[in-house]
């Protein structure tokens, strides 16, 4: 996989990602541990909620779909290092047997003031399921290095 | 635990949380599954990236601020069902041996027009260090259950 520094990335560029398959044992293991509401942990409880149906904790969406990024197309050299994450939305629950993956696009890059080294990137990410439906969409801006000398 | 409906909150009220620690074993587990970038999973490495040190994926800072809200004093009726989250930051690395608290201010109310059993809260959560210094930051919305009848 080409690394690649912050001079490497434009405005417009869009990266894909692996996919990801998860399972009812994860969704109800990363619940326990993170996020231990009924509608996460157990399928009959799931049913008569809102969802209908086991849904995992949003934040391990946000998990699986930032192992898509760091194991996808996108491979910035020495890592990305987050900064923040503005405009996290869930538009359909992730479900026990959903394979996922993940599509960034470049909207924004600067240098950074105060780290003469590295440059900010700004990325939109979207995550769908094996249907096409986004289970979840955000924005993330994260430090990543100027090509050296 | 007092357990509440959309109608038993109101701007400005405040809700804390248990402690957390979080191990060096937990960090690099998070990171392998999640986010395996070499200053997440290696203290050598770490120490010679831009943390100094070993540090949480923000993702799995984001999961322990979620469990800690989940199990905090402000607990509603059927759970809280995250819509979305805005300005998530995190100005400063969670590291091994950290002990993490979260403080959660409610920062509006509003009914819900496509769900009349349901009301929408916006909340502004920081959770801290021992050191009192924020590890993350966010604003997260949720819809929860109106009182019944």
């Amino acid at each position: 996989m080409n690394q690649r520094y912050f001079e490497d990335v434009k405005v417009g560029d869009c990266f894909g990602s692996n996919s990801y398959k998860v399972s009812e044992t994860q969704i109800c293991a990363f619940a326990e541990e993170f996020d231990p509401q009924a509608f996460h942990l157990d399928a009959e409880a799931a049913r008569k909620s809102i969802f209908q149906q086991l849904s995992a904790s949003g934040w391990h969406t946000a998990a699986i779909a930032m192992r898509l990024f760091v194991t996808g197309e996108l491979q910035f050299s020495g890592g990305a290092i987050g900064l923040g994450v503005d405009e996290l939305r869930w538009p359909h629950p992730l479900q026990a047997g959903d394979v996922v993956r993940l599509e960034t696009e470049i909207i924004e890059t600067r240098g950074s003031k105060s780290k003469p080294g590295y440059g900010i990137v700004r990325m939109r990410n979207v995550a769908t399921n094996q249907r096409g439906a986004a289970v979840i969409t955000y924005i993330a801006t994260a430090l990543v290095l100027r090509q050296p000398g």
